[in-house]
C-alpha cells in the first residue's frame, strides 16, 4: 500500500518524465505476471497499478504487445549480452555452460513468466513477434549454446547430442519451476524461491544437464 | 469442413446421447487449444465447432472449468493406469522409467496443452482446482517416480538425485516441444511433429534423462 502511494505521488511530479513513467508501467505489469501466475492482465490493471494513465502506454509503447515486447527485452538484456561474451571467452565448454545455465536461471527468478510472455506474443500476434523473437532471441541463445557444445565435443569432454533437447530441458526446467507461484506451492509444495534455493536449484540443473552432456 | 458438417449431422440425429454430445464437446475444445495453440478458447467457440448448444456445457459439465477438467482427465486416464501398473512390475528402473518417459511423450503428442490446461485451472480457481489436480495427478505421478528413483538407487544404477528436478526436466521438456505448434515452428523451425519425430524425441529425452540418473 505505501508502495503504491510512494509511485503515485512519484507519478504526479515526473508525468512529463518519459523514461520514468515507462519503467513504472514495465514494473507494474511484471508486478502483475508475477502475482497473478499469469501472463493475461489488462491494461487498465497495469494502470491502476502503475498510476500512469492507460493511454500512455500507446504513446510509448504502441500497444500492449508493444508494452510486453519492451518487457521481454529488458529481461532478457543481462542474458543476451552474457551470450555476446561467453563465446569469446577463454574458459572450458563446461565452465560456459554453468555461467549460462545460472544466467537463464537468474532471469527466470526475477522474471518467471518470460518464457509464457514470449510464445503469447507469438500466438496473438505472429507476423510481427515471431521473427522478432526468432532474430533478438531463439537465435542468438540456440547459435551460442550449439557452439559451446561443439567445443565441449571438440575437446573430448562432451557426446553428440541434439542441441534442440539441451535447450528444451533447460528452458523446460526454468519455465515449469518458476512460473507460477501457485502452480510450484500446489504442486512441489515449494512456497518461497530465495537466492539461496534459486542457487540450489541452478547446481542441480547444471549438474544434471553436465551428467547428461558427458562423455564419460 | 466436410468433418464440420458430419457433426452437425451427427448431433442433429443424437441430441439426446449424452455421452456422444459430451465428446463432441471434448474434441471441440482440444482441437481449438491445438489450432490456436492457446488455453485460452471461449464456451461459444467450442459449441460453434462442436455443434452442441453451448448451454449443455453447463448441463454437462457444470462450467467451462468443469469442460476443461474433464479433458484433463480424458488426457491423462491411459497415463495414470500405466503409472499403477509400472510400480509392481517385475522389470529394471531403468525399464519402467524408458515406459513412463514414452507414456509421458505420447499424452502430450496428444494434448499438447495438457500441462498449460492444469496450470490455468489452478490459476483461475486454486481452491478447487488446486487439490483435485495434486491428489490426482501431480501425486500420483511424483510418487512413482519417486518410487523407481529409489529403486534404481537401491539396484546401484542410478546416483541420487531429488526427485523434483527429474519431474521438472521431463515435464518441462515435453511441454516446450509440444505446446503451441506455432512456437516450435518459429523457434525450432520443427514444423509437422510425426509418430517416427515423436519416437525420436521419446528416445533422446529418456536417454539424456538416463544420463543424468546414471551411477557411472
Amino acid at each position: 500500500m505505501r508502495q503504491k502511494t510512494e509511485r503515485k505521488q512519484r507519478n504526479v511530479h515526473s508525468q512529463l518524465n518519459d523514461s520514468s513513467s515507462q519503467d513504472l508501467l514495465l514494473e507494474a505489469a511484471s508486478e502483475l505476471m508475477i502475482e497473478r501466475g499469469t501472463t493475461d492482465i489488462s491494461l487498465s490493471d497495469i494502470s491502476i497499478r502503475s498510476g500512469v494513465n492507460a493511454a500512455l502506454v500507446r504513446y510509448y509503447f504502441g500497444s500492449k504487445h508493444g508494452l510486453m515486447m519492451a518487457l521481454v527485452r529488458k529481461a532478457l538484456a543481462p542474458s543476451l549480452l552474457q551470450i555476446d561474451h561467453l563465446i569469446d571467452m577463454k574458459i572450458s565448454p563446461k565452465e560456459k555452460m554453468r555461467i549460462h545455465i545460472s544466467g537463464i536461471v537468474n532471469t527466470y527468478y526475477t522474471y518467471p513468466y518470460i518464457n509464457r510472455l514470449m510464445h503469447q506474443l507469438i500466438t496473438e500476434d505472429y507476423e510481427i513477434y515471431g521473427p522478432i523473437i526468432v532474430n533478438e532471441v531463439s537465435a542468438p541463445v540456440s547459435h551460442m549454446q550449439k557452439l559451446v557444445l561443439e567445443e565441449g565435443v571438440s575437446a573430448g569432454i562432451f557426446r553428440r547430442v541434439d542441441p534442440t533437447l539441451v535447450y528444451l530441458q533447460i528452458v523446460g526446467a526454468c519455465d515449469q519451476f518458476f512460473h507460477g507461484r501457485i502452480q510450484r506451492k500446489t504442486i512441489f509444495n515449494i512456497d518461497e524461491v530465495d537466492e539461496d534455493y534459486k542457487k540450489k536449484f541452478a547446481d542441480l540443473l547444471f549438474d544434471s544437464i553436465m551428467k547428461g552432456l558427458s562423455s564419460k
